[in-house]
């Protein structure tokens, strides 16, 4: 019942009319040759195996689980899981982004956005088995050693092995600072690791013949807090010279986590008694390797909410043109029928359209972060890639929260639409609510990433890296301002970022006083923040539009419709927020601990 | 690990220093004797029953869920509920607030809200067997015939037998006037009905020895729509001249739905295959009889997300006092501990401070209106009981769509205080996020409560019900115009209100050229509505608070701190609904069906 239809023709658009991808890859001498032709055949094969291969096995995947036995530590993923994972390495996937070098395909990050989006949006928990590994291929090709890399890295690229990041600990997740786990060095330059790291996504299955675990840990007289980490290579099994695997290592899964959503994927606990690992990075700078793939991991993360707001737009929209119930207060629309479809009901609109302009609008978002990592690793000019790497580093707490707290409204929204039939399991709605709840939370929650936004990306360079985005707004504003057409778009664009602007330097000005007044506004700051963002995509998407509106092609009727719909519905918002972030600290400390 | 706590020193202060209902009470004939110690006295014990009876086997309801014997058609509720329900009905609590001509201990329904507050809080799942059967209770009691009251109320009353309210069917829930249930006349005056019922709630149990089903079906040449539906009475078990159990009807539960949260309680398709059954009220009103159950139901339903948002609030507060994580920006709060409790970092405090604002200004809204009813029914002044009538008719569906729409961020929120420990099953976070999210779509999806407020409450009688509201909150700030102490809680009121003076006349004007901007405006205005609310209960409470603030109870010193962060951090979320509500039906309606 449920259905999913890759959204191939909205990515296109974003690719080829809004961003123009082919002009700017031109310029990147590795991808100077990806034409529109390749990235779309790639793309609806990609499709064609995010509805047709992972898609159907996204219920049944909920339902059934994983089961770990006890005895051996293996762990099953779901029915259906092994044999889609499969498919997938048959088919080269994993290798798509990654360096020739290695095995990769060495296309560019633009289209890997968009195949995880669509994989995303056919099975989320499928998803992070092979998300994680490229995270973990992410951080052993930015910090390994060659020995590492050319073990290691063919496999990852070829999909034949997965990987993990193991950091979290019962006592803490957010700060690293306080872990345990301890890595002793052995005579061989080896480190034998001995600790209990939780919450492992994709931490133990029968996926992959060797699992690749990135596990932070102390060496031992480390330094005190986050500055005494460092990060280890922990194989499953060990690999011998030849390549061949050798002993099994004493990495255990001695449990998974009863969750919430995301069934599909294994949750680990992993007990590490001393097993055999190999550095990555420098003695002590685990966590800035580990950075690399957390950055990844976050936009993964927002990518992931991405693909369920979709995925949950297109079912509810399914319903709606096919449920009647009530006749439209204003008379009905379908006389035909026993009562109207519930599409011609204003608050189901409301809801659809909420998911639709959050779908689309991250789309383009995130496509366009995916090109900027493309200039930051490959352009030949210094200076464009260190443009490209700070807008990065701006947007990558806007993507990893904004799109993650926009999805667990839409996806709810969505399953509203459903009425009763929403919460009961077999629509598959409720489903992607519980799924989208954990991306608020994993790879550092959205309250730490309002705090990296506004404390770090923002204030901590006196606005520096907010001033060049605001510098592509402002340019855009400026260009179309004598453009009639666009004034309903431009006007509150042009609105928010003078406020945001204000916002921003009044609570620098706070946070001068007391650095709490950054925690007390982040949150709010963070979404006001991202309205700009979207208002900026909505903005540029709607000028496409109305240049191309009497073309006779009704989509840019309908991204018209959805980018008004944006200006009226979604971005006030801002007003509200504005005014709560300005109401500071002083009310969120009065009350004294023990009062609580 | 979870806990819960009752919360009786909040309900004395809303009952007896705000409200001072035994004044209020004494003023009623049939509650003249109510006394303050009478009052607490039963909430003490009630609370006891919550947290030590039912409480207990919340989480262990969830994960056992009921389960259905397909050959007997009989249903098992998880362990230890059947043992509760005895403690319950052995207890007396069933009769709390019923008719002593039947039995019951004719309390009124304040003291019967905060019991039901916490039994929400101990366990919804639960709480919904006896809910369903007081609805019933209620509406056979104002439309029964003098046989069915006396047959089935004493039995309802002391909870002998439960209660059921059989409306929806597969192709319809929300538009009643579709359902195709038949009831044919027999010789006796008895009729047979024959049809399928979804979504029917403690539909089927062993929790008691017998099931009163009310359901809505339609006699032979029953005018179409819903002016050709009627109410009638069908036992699961025929009832004999004696009061002594009879045949089984063919009233059977088919199947049991699996839903997101609620598993402790039977979600239960029921099939009627000629069923004997009693006309309950006139022929073709049994939508207006239902509607008395239906009233109470949304009362209830809002008292669901009540228990649910204190629950969530106190076990997120343990939490946040007891884990440590990171150091506050403005320095350590902790320093004899590795890092600070996270309750010292402004955005935990805010995630805590929303549930509790939103805690206790709807359980001071949701008593005050309890003693609305208890005036509508005994008031002996007929002016009064139509004031409070119409009070109650204007506040039910704020009372249902505020409370669960504040629930669901709220217990979010606490979930999400929790970080990646919420999304385990373990500590029962994520049960409250799943069990609140039903409260926002049953007994009238909150939008259809938006409808039912701005279209039939306000609009519908020319804002003559709001005025009525509005002239309680006019005369509280006129009131406290002078007390300059008041003025921060005063002033941020009579804007709102006067705000939504204004959107409503907008809104009214719109209204008549087009019945869907109703639509279009409803679910913005009913939040907008409800912060008025809060804010008046709020204003109501902090002056109290600031009366006794130096009495030596830190509890006032709390409960100003709380009121003076709704105001500051809640209430401003109205400036943005107010401009969405105000962008109209226009971007919603834009975009054609088809390109949906």
């Amino acid at each position: 019942m449920a259905t999913y239809t890759p959204p191939l023709r909205d990515m296109q658009f974003v690719l080829h009319e809004v961003l123009n991808v082919t002009d700017e890859l031109k310029l990147l001498p590795r991808h100077a040759d990806v034409d529109a032709d390749t990235i779309n055949a790639v793309l609806e094969e990609g499709g064609k195996f995010a509805s047709q291969v992972l898609f159907p096995i996204n219920i049944s995947g909920d339902t059934e689980g994983c089961t770990l036995d006890k005895t051996t530590h293996e762990v099953k993923a779901p029915t259906g899981f092994k044999e889609a994972y499969a498919q997938y390495v048959e088919g080269g996937w994993p290798a798509l982004s990654c360096d020739p070098e290695y095995g990769g395909q060495g296309l560019p990050l633009v289209i890997n956005q968009c195949m995880y989006e669509m994989m995303n949006s056919g099975n989320q928990a499928w998803t992070m088995y092979p998300g994680l590994s490229h995270g973990a291929y992410e951080a052993l090709h930015a910090h390994g050693t060659p020995e590492q890399k050319a073990t290691f890295l063919p496999k990852l690229t070829s999909g034949q092995w997965t990987g993990t990041m193991c950091l979290t600990e019962p006592h803490c997740g957010t700060d690293l600072g306080m872990l345990r786990s301890k890595a002793e060095p052995q005579a061989d330059g080896s480190y034998k690791i001995t600790g209990q790291k939780i919450f492992i996504s994709a931490g133990e299955h029968d996926l992959a013949e060797n699992i690749v675990h990135l596990v932070l840990a102390r060496l031992p007289d480390a330094p005190v807090g986050s500055k005494g980490i460092s990060l280890f290579l922990v194989p499953k099994f060990l690999v011998n010279a030849d390549g061949s695997l050798g002993a099994r290592n004493p990495v255990f899964c001695t449990g998974l986590e009863h969750k919430m959503g995301i069934h599909g994927n294994a949750t680990a606990q992993i007990n590490l008694d001393g097993a055999i690992g190999t550095l990555v990075g420098q003695p002590n700078k685990g966590l800035a390797a580990m950075f690399v793939m957390m950055n990844a991991a976050r936009l993964g993360v927002g990518n992931q909410s991405l693909g369920l707001t979709e995925v949950a737009y297109q079912n509810a929209v399914a319903y709606a043109k096919d449920r009647i119930q009530m006749r439209a207060l204003s008379g009905p629309k379908n006389p035909e029928l026993p009562a109207d479809k519930i599409i011609h009901h204003p608050d189901v609109r409301k809801m659809l359209l909420t998911a639709r302009a959050y779908a689309e609008g991250g789309r383009a978002f995130a496509i366009w972060t995916a090109l900027q990592i493309d200039k930051e690793l490959h352009s030949d000019d210094e200076d464009e890639r260190k443009e490209s790497a700070d807008l990065v580093a701006l947007l990558t707490p806007i993507i990893k929260a904004f799109i993650t707290d926009n999805a667990w409204i839409a996806t709810s929204h969505c399953m509203q639409v459903f009425g009763g039939h929403g919460y009961v399991k077999e629509w598959g709605m409720e489903q992607y609510v519980r799924d989208a709840r954990i991306n608020m939370i994993y790879e550092g929650t959205n309250t730490i990433q309002s705090l990296d936004l506004l404390g770090r990306k923002v204030l901590g360079d006196n606005g520096k890296k907010l001033k060049a985005f605001g510098k592509l707004v402002q340019t855009f504003v400026e260009d179309e301002g004598t453009n009639e057409a666009m004034q309903e778009f431009i006007n509150p664009l042009a609105d928010v970022g003078d406020k945001l602007t204000k916002l921003t330097t009044e609570l620098g000005m706070k946070a001068f006083g007391n650095a709490d007044e950054v925690g007390a506004a982040a949150v709010d700051y963070l979404r006001v923040a991202g309205h700009l963002v979207f208002a900026y995509f909505w903005a540029r998407m709607a000028k496409v539009a109305l240049e191309k509106q009497n073309a006779g092609d009704p989509f840019y009727t309908a991204k018209l419709a959805t980018a008004r719909f944006y200006f009226a519905k979604l971005l006030p918002e801002t007003a509200g927020l504005i005014r709560t972030a300005r109401t500071g600290l002083a009310p969120l400390m009065e009350m004294d601990e023990a009062l609580f």
